[in-house]
């Protein structure tokens, strides 16, 4: 649905260079060297020890590189971005791609099943390598904070226009489901 | 991949319009109106008597439809195309895509699993309304020989042009797995 929204020829002021580098960065994160490539990985990683490097490069491909199209594909609907632009933009959706993990590792050790929407410790059974077993639980807060601490950074030239993407990096690594 | 391909913008002669239009038929053929659509009902059909109509709508967007945007992207890919040609084109992907799935019902029934790929007779046993429940083997047989005469007439104004869609139409129609 989403190739078919960027693909409409009949979208109001749209401009076909623009839709075609629109599609194309939503399918090279969605393809063999995006989520595809990540789910692979971390398919492969079941049972085995990851270290740091090698579980955050998991992630970053498998929910990164769809989250990081999004800021992009974001900044590119309000018109041209420059490339300084673009490069904080692209280390903020590293940072909330980063910090969305580790909460999402978080949760899985500290929430409860109703309101995760799956079943809390999931990822342990499965014996998936996660930031709490390799960071420890304190650890992994710290990393969220960090996380979080980055991605507020990474955006403050914005000003007050990125208000909206201060609220996403503090909902991200806050949430409680 | 298919959409990587199709939105690269540095392709050895590629045209913008071009592309966004080819990517905008594959995400059309696979999305909520093509093959995901084929597949829910299809989903859905499973126990249950679908009538002809409702058998071919159903094949017609879960195969059919990346079927006719294979042969009409196809065709984009040689060089622009008239409604005439686009007409001649999108009746012999139908025919074939029939063909296919009626062929494919057959050996369903009459095919050894180990040629197959597949455990054979597995949709009858899954009690999914198939065309050799419907039709019986004698007509599905003839069915699938109605549908490569369509398939065949319908690029006859091609002439010898068109020889790698005979041999395509004969081979699918024909095949033994």
């Amino acid at each position: 649905m989403a190739f078919e929204l960027l693909c409409d020829p009949s979208i109001d002021g749209a401009e076909t260079a623009l839709q075609l580098e629109m599609a194309g960065i939503l399918s090279r994160a969605s393809g063999a060297r995006g989520m595809v490539a990540g789910q692979a990985l971390d398919l492969e990683s079941v049972g085995t020890e990851l270290d740091h490097a090698a579980l955050q490069a998991m992630h970053q491909l498998k929910t990164g590189a769809l989250i990081s199209a999004s800021v992009e594909l974001g900044a590119l609907s309000g018109g041209p971005i420059d490339s300084a632009q673009r490069n904080a933009l692209l280390a903020f959706s590293h940072a909330i791609g980063l910090g969305f993990q580790i909460r999402d590792d978080i949760l899985d050790v500290e929430g409860s099943t109703a309101v995760l929407g799956k079943q809390q410790g999931s990822d342990q059974e499965q014996q998936k390598p996660t930031y709490t077993s390799m960071l420890g639980m304190q650890g992994a807060h710290d990393a969220a904070n960090q996380a979080l601490e980055q991605a507020l950074e990474s955006i403050a030239p914005f000003g007050d226009s990125a208000a909206t993407l201060r609220e996403l990096a503090n909902f991200m690594i806050s949430r409680e489901s």
